[in-house]
């Protein structure tokens, strides 16, 4: 836990639906704006105003086709298609706040990483320093179809291969430009010194790239490095490479497990282990008075699309849940994909049944969610915070935009007040307000170069 | 040529220097600020207060290293080096701007179709319907060996590589989602009617690409095409995709000459030959007075970077210059990387050395230099819009942003009180600014999907 607040992201997807799966047909929802760039804008600018530390973009490639092996109920009811590149809203975003960090998702199976090298390097000078990259692998077969492998790598091999080319990524962004390499002398008519631009020299098991970087150093030169790994290799990852952890189980006791087996890990791979960031998600529903706080959740839990849940978790679990009687309690389920997220309803006490889950899970996936006034909301973010530990909180948008104005305009007064949260923004780069430092931190492979 | 009016694009690139080598020097040039966001945007609404149609961004990957058999001379003279991904200043640059279009760059050669239609679908939505692809194949050997091909692709399996990419681009824009595939059917719960989403079961040569598009359709589907196909296989492309040419040669004879060849060309794959519009590029420097106007050109001149220039056309032709003597007169090179450039000025009437035309091309390469007062200018521009039949121009920069600034404020005038430049936007989208028509035409190869 760091000192200076909690941190704050919104958790979003440049797409109709995210997690919250039927909610665009909730009266006055405004997801279907989100080809809209004004949309994007108007969010930019609530979440600055809340003290936002980032907009956070989940994104996939390809279509969820798992479920009842079709594509057709993800593409009928939206399931994260059709869903658009988020990179390309940051510039804008960028634009019109001055603050604001926004975290990217990229895969490190579809692109190379002297390409993604550039593009974060890009996307960091034209934000002034304010991008995350959250580091996926991707796991859709339809993705793989369409991308030009003949099939997706498995699990472990997707893992090794983003080991190698976080590796060549860190070489390009910190070690190819010395800090002083770019002299801009007009007079003597040299921009960089030559001597002071280094090949990289990578020759591995995955890429060759001799470099130099095309790019001169960025604000950040390594964009913030968020990552979600959940199995044995995942955990690993992200204890190498992490600097912020998006958390995905949903009750204290696994959180707390998940941070020590991850801070764990970190040490032994030479890292300071309180340099990581833990951040679960939360879906907050606020009202001014108790009772509409309740009548809005009830609302939004009446929109959501239970056979839409159920194509998005078949695709998260690579299973085909329709097979499933929708009144068969459900069992643990063993897993290359994305785990956890059927796991976490799975052999405990509660005892859920798969329409149940589908029903909870609709207002976002494992993450809780929290219904109340204002106070009562900042009570159980205080608890998280102060009490398991989490750094922060990535806010899952049950309703758009008014899961965000409502948290911004209730919720952040609150705990502003009982200093809980930062009243202005304290450095300048995306770092630098959530680390408190400009650059990786030392004990960071990527900074130690090895 | 179309009736209503001369199009202007603003030629430039993501990086201190494009194609006047050695203006980053000048005093009170601001191509150093490249990598600042408010400089592009700023160049955005001169842009737009100038009625241009858009902003052309050149892109290259690699480091020119055939100078001297050495990347350092690059390196040191900024030429086309650090420089930045063009595709995100785009949507900071739409914020701030209504109708200014966008050409960016991509290479066919080192991304995938499925991805690619996929940022150009998110720019398009983005930009509501402002952006043009400019189709490249890429030439750089130091390129190809850092994203992970052993060795350039030769030229003409570059060009069968991007004619395939294409088509697979067409069918995802064109094909995949029918017009009234997305429904928004809030009451019924379906976002889009999966009976209009197609799969495009492309199963080529160079790739396999089953489909759907993951992206709905945004305003103007396909991006206008730009290509500057120069070798024959290059036009014989250009002939095929390209809406808009990008015209390198440098007398009004070849350009007449070239424009007839894409159109019979064009007409051979069934397309009508007026439906491409033709781009030379064009350098214009203009002063109040004549005297100011060419004391500014000379000032320029003795900015020019003769050896950086060298460093650059020896990317260009692939061909070491440093090994010609500088006073050698200069003589045809067979090339296959891009063709024209040293061409044109070998073996003419003028008999260039090797010096004289870099000291020339430091200004612009091939394209005109066009220096004068607003009325001089406007004379030249009339005459090759009128006389020589060309649609437009690409205007290049000797200086940042003066050159821009000094036309909008200078030469716009001039031209709109002569009814050869339009006084507002008629259309919406970019290809209804440039072409007139909100898609692709139906004679086009991408609209009749063969």
């Amino acid at each position: 836990m760091t000192d200076d607040g909690m941190h704050l992201n919104l958790f979003t997807m440049n797409s109709v639906e995210h997690v919250t799966v039927g909610s665009w047909r909730h009266p006055g929802d405004q997801s279907t704006r989100y080809s809209d760039r004004e949309y994007w804008t108007e969010v930019a600018r609530t979440a600055e105003r809340g003290g936002f530390d980032g907009v956070f973009f989940a994104d996939v490639r390809g279509i969820y086709d798992v479920y009842e092996d079709d594509r057709d109920p993800t593409i009928e009811r939206a399931v994260q298609t059709p869903s658009n590149d988020p990179a390309y809203l940051v510039p804008a975003m960028a634009e019109v706040t001055d603050r604001l960090g926004f975290a990217i998702t990229k895969s490190t199976s579809y692109t190379h990483p002297y390409q993604l090298a550039r593009e974060f390097s890009t996307l960091d000078h034209v934000t002034d320093g304010r991008v995350a990259f959250n580091v996926v692998t991707s796991y859709l077969e339809s993705a793989a179809a369409n991308l030009g492998l003949d099939a997706r790598m498995d699990h472990d091999e997707r893992y090794d291969r983003a080991a190698e080319f976080m590796d060549v990524c860190y070489a390009l962004w910190e070690d190819s430009w010395e800090d002083d390499a770019v002299v801009r002398d007009r007079e003597g008519g040299r921009f960089s010194d030559p001597g002071k631009v280094h090949a990289i020299d990578h020759d591995g098991e995955h890429f060759a790239v001799p470099g130099p970087h095309g790019c001169e150093p960025s604000p950040q030169r390594t964009p913030v490095i968020y990552q979600a790994g959940s199995s044995d290799r995942g955990r690993e990852f992200a204890a190498r490479n992490a600097e912020a952890v998006f958390v995905s189980q949903p009750t204290p006791g696994q959180v707390t497990d998940y941070m020590a087996d991850l801070r764990e890990r970190a040490a032994e791979h030479g890292r300071d282990p309180d340099e990581l960031l833990f951040f679960p998600g939360i879906v907050p529903i606020v009202g001014a008075t108790e009772e509409l706080a309740e009548a809005k959740a009830e609302s939004y839990r009446d929109h959501v699309d239970v056979e839409g849940v159920l194509a998005l978790l078949s695709g998260f679990v690579d299973m085909d849940l329709s097979e499933l009687d929708p009144d068969q309690r459900i069992e643990r389920i063993e897993t290359e994909a994305i785990q956890g997220t059927v796991n976490a309803f799975a052999g405990g006490e509660s005892e859920w049944t798969v329409r149940e889950m589908a029903e909870f899970a609709g207002l976002g996936t494992t993450s809780p969610v929290v219904v109340g006034t204002p106070e009562q909301v900042a009570d159980e973010l205080a608890y998280w915070y102060e009490e398991v530990g989490v750094d922060g909180f990535n806010v899952k948008e049950a309703a758009r935009p008014d899961t965000l104005s409502d948290f911004v305009d209730m919720v952040v007064p609150e705990l502003r007040e009982r200093g809980l949260l930062r009243e202005r923004y304290e450095g300048d780069t995306l770092r630098e307000t959530m680390l408190g430092r400009p650059r990786l931190h030392e004990s960071h492979p990527g900074r130690r170069g090895d």
